[in-house]
């Protein structure tokens, strides 16, 4: 994770949420009225933001002290206590909420990954995600899949090629498609082609292709073309793949199955913030 | 919506996907070779992005042509067109993945919050929004909410009062947190007070209060404690109201029901992007 | 006050006077040459921006000392040391226009403020500001009317509902003008309608305003109409009010008075600084 | 004018007004209703903020069109149309109050400025502004002052040089402060020195200054010290200048006069706005 | 190339180059005073900057029309005439320099990388840039290096894995530091390993690098030692490379040599501008 | 330097490089992984660059230890230790790239500029640069020619007026222009004229010119022209200026030869990085 990114990322998202500034607790708080914030998990899970928690209560004020009690992608259980956080009251509540809702996120992107890697476990493939990410939040949530032990796939449409249906069509061929990115793009480009039929796919072997990637193709058809795929090419499936036929793609010999859902349909895992107001602050 | 606001977003959601280029379309097209593509629903619900298709892609260029045959808020069905958009291929591929990310997702809470309101509809209750949404992207996510039937609460910390728990245990009292608000802001500002026991609904009653929610509140508690609260004074019921529960906090006669899991926990609704290349591109 | 956008915001400040350097001090100062500034009024007045002086030289350098003898919203006099800051020379050279031309201003602002409320300080009313604040510095500016003992109207368009003469008539009435703004706002929205009429008023309190703004209506008139505003109806008088004559509004019976004057006219409180060069530099 | 820069400022500003959304106008218009804004004069003054009001429009809406009827630093009297802009209601009702908060400040400066400049018509002084500019709008503040027929001081700290009392007495004097100056500044670099005593002027004369500084002194000493000031060197009068005493210092020979209350104390010249809608758009 | 990121960087440099205004052109021209540039080639050479001369006008002003006669790639010769730009004289006059500064370096980096390639051109080698940009240019200089017949090594730590010594030496060995790598990233990030000696490079391919890089090794190591890399694997040459010894290297069969020269020590190749002044703007 | 303007400018070349985050270092380094880096000359020269190694490693981590052991402006040799850096590895290995990028070509600026001064050291004419600087680097620079013992030219087209040949032909004769820009800016602005006749050279005295620029001509017509311009003039030489050639211009007695090629043609200075990791960090 870039933490200078991290860092003007989680300024804009308090600036959202801030706004001029917080109505309630500027009526009710001095800086010298301060307090202990405990978050506890409220559902069982995989945690995952730790950084989050660390970066985005300094920014509000540096003198806030952090201690988180568990590592990103570390098992936890609801109500166990994650974190303490200790300041002043006033910039506690403003940074709780982006905060909560940054954590609880990622940790149910890595919930839920880990959740996938479990199901197919004992096959050795591994579990990938898409760009069908949350815009403005690709760092974060591709960092979350890591954390619940999948990986990720390109980050974006600048660091690896993908010749998708339309990129052939329009050259005409894979090989043709191919061989115009191998023209253009030096070495430290992968090149992954989409295939949709045997032929398609011994195409792409001839071309060059570094990654073949099956799409929405039968377990069995997976199984049985795979054979003929040469071993320094990477594969995998994509497509129609849901938690009820994953098991059958993964026992296909595939190395990658990618998986849109990880990042674009998430449950946020439910995290409560109790307070300790300091002794001295109420005296 | 904030139309400035709205491209600042959009350009910087390009940034994140894009980085340095479209390496997959650079090595392909050129800025001659054209085509349309056609947005297609893969499943029923309500859409939500009309602005997203409109604002994205002449973000990339300009000259693309794009035309959004629904409104927000209209019922779509698996298998509708929705969106027709011509211009050059290379950008329309740049532009695709994000402007479907946002539509998606934006579709996906409209599609829930309108299924939501409808398990409430002969109740007159409304249903409302939370703090609880994605961080960068509220003001899209709660017009999203509103094009689904719903309304908002309010959109940061910046233009309402929400006197919550630990605001009223640090002021020691309802009465005197009310007071301390109201002594600082002005008559624009609403203030609402949460509240767990009958005798802190009167307390926030005589301290002034706009607004009482019910937190956490059993539907039978509420129902009974309302029957005391004064006609110009608005309720809201919100803490643990599940989709199975719904209706019994919505007979309570409240006027809103806020749920966080609108926002926080979505699910993207699938569209689809079919391409077809102009003909004299191909020649 | 949201310390973040504070930040941001002095930050541009400086880059806009400092742009690629201070040609005067790199010139003449190393970072071991050390002095203290000390900022004394030269007039009386209300001062206002304490934060400005502690974050500004602090952007400058962290290592700068600041101590600020003044709380915001305190009298001070012709000759008082409000202020002391020791650093390197160039740094708080670099620091001093920027801050003392916001710290004038808001005084400036604090100042005149605090006069129009000792003028109506006998009948309970609230004085409050407009939009009509300086493009950029809105947050600062409405902090100051506080600091001064006035109110905030609306931060801006997005935080509360005014219904203006221009909407009325688009709308056909007051009454579908309201009904429609209802329609689409949640409850945490104020709705102010501007009335010019008795017969606006009633339609106005029958439509279920929150606020109602005697639009440059003559003192006679407000005294005489508002006998028949509900008492949990907020009111406000605003237009063609001037020193001379508020005090006859706020004897009116109206809880509000906005004076767009109390920020788009202001006059700087003058403060100077005297530098006091550390003996160890001048060795 | 740097074009480019007021288009970023604009779209900053629009940003702190309109945050989220206008909530009043997005209950009630749609994007066909549409209507014309007429700006009028309801003071007596000179004109300045063409660029703003062009610019500005364009920003929310590119289809708005604006004609302005009048040039900056034209004269123009209370009732004057001065500007016209067509499209969207709810477009132009969003950039109206920053447009005219910016316009009438400009106003408010080139109208000040002329009513100096016209005290001192027969001198030929020149009248010149400072740094006590509001931050965030010294290009525009600067412009008004051009518009209204004054001069401009340097722009910032990094566009002239000028050596202060600090900075004459840390370097040990004028000599030794303007030799460090020199040997490190190019040509481009205009050199200006504050003096207070007759022989400190003779000492910035000798040591190559370009512009000679009266700080604080009365007309008498500058009338008398000015006949030994070589012609090719620029003198320049501030510090306690007032409207009765302008014409005094004016007299003395002096090239500039710089007065800081062009700037930091601006008394807004008032503009209001008028609707018509388009008759299609009511029917 | 990205175009909105372009669009971006061209702000930014405009801002730096013009700041408040350009003093010279606001002074002498009107909008109406327009005018055509001519750009012309005075050396032979590479041309590289299309899109720079095109999307920097039109920044400007977008009324302003451009007809670039050649492509990027082109070689050029001294007096030729490559670009034609139509519009008012100011903003001809304030885009020129950053256009010409940015165009200058671009087709410098282009006419040396051709240069270079030209020196190999019988042996098949792809001639990469390296990390060494110019901050802040990135893309545009590597957009150059592809202009010039050259190849893109990673844009950045980003998008490929390079294992340095300092790497491979914490990590205890090539294999370890390989195996760390492959246990955390994903199938479309390539492993690039530097080795200095023929046994790293087989631990290199035996961990399953996907580039081996040939750090400072003479010509003659690598033509022996690369008969003995795997046919799928990539090989690199880097390090201590001249135009002197590069067509030694270059025959040794590796696929790419990288050479930090293309972009870090850059000669800007000569063009200048000849305007024509409209004949209507002089009458 | 603008330290302000600094930071945002090196935050901005990080996230350039670093992008989502660097690969290598994550997958091969904990927080506790510590080393030390030492910065080793390996050509001779001029240094420059000790704020960006200072402030370039404290963004990446502030807990980061930089010793720089020269000064901007010393010479120093092949093989010379000029800074140490302590920190994490990760970190340290995240900003070595961009640090060194900048290093070595401010470097590599002043130790040309320091040679070109040497050439000509005996003359005292002064050398100084031009607009022609990288786009985003200008600050950087500028500052590099300043250390090398350099004089910089005007920062942009807003800090001084150049009348060049366009500028002139548009106005109709220098009088013409000069007189114009007299009309319109204050006193702080330099007005530098270019001339390529005896002729033009006069004019532009009696126009009034601070500056004349010798444009393009021979050195002996300048050694002949020059004794005409009045002591109060500054002169400059410039165009087609060699290494070959500059003592001839020297000679000619101008205060200033300008010269493009300080910043557009720059030879980086070679530095390289040696890493030593902490012991208990190998434990």
């Amino acid at each position: 994770m870039n933490k200078i990114k991290l860092k003007s990322m989680l300024e804009s998202f308090f600036l959202e949420d801030i706004g001029e500034g917080d109505l309630s607790s500027q009526a009710l708080f001095t800086q010298k009225d301060r307090g202990t914030f405990y978050f506890m998990m409220k559902e069982d899970g995989i945690f995952c933001g730790r950084d989050i928690i660390e970066t985005g209560f300094k920014i509000q004020n540096d003198g806030i002290q952090t201690e988180v009690f568990v590592q990103d992608g570390d098992a936890v259980t609801k109500g166990q206590t994650i974190a303490s956080i200790e300041g002043p009251m006033a910039d506690l509540l403003q940074a709780e909420r982006v905060v909560l809702n940054l954590v609880q996120r990622m940790s149910g992107i890595a919930t839920n990954t880990h959740h996938v890697t479990q199901l197919v476990r004992e096959t050795g493939v591994r579990i990938c995600d898409t760009r069908k990410t949350t815009p403005g939040l690709r760092m974060l949530e591709k960092y979350a899949v890591r954390s619940g032990g999948g990986f990720n796939h390109r980050q974006g449409l600048y660091d690896a090629v993908m010749l998708k249906d339309n990129h052939i069509s329009f050259a005409g061929s894979i090989t043709e498609a191919v061989k115009q990115v191998k023209n253009v793009h030096g070495h430290t480009v992968k090149v992954e082609v989409e295939i949709e039929t045997r032929e398609q796919m011994h195409e792409a072997i001839e071309a060059g292709a570094d990654i073949i990637m099956f799409d929405n193709r039968l377990p069995q058809e997976i199984t049985e073309w795979i054979q003929e795929v040469p071993a320094h090419i990477i594969t995998e499936a994509s497509g129609g793949i849901t938690l009820d036929t994953i098991i059958d793609y993964a026992k296909t010999g595939v190395h990658y199955i990618s998986l849109g859902y990880l990042t674009h349909s998430v449950k946020a895992l439910d995290i409560s913030a109790k307070v300790q107001f300091d002794k001295a602050a109420l005296l």
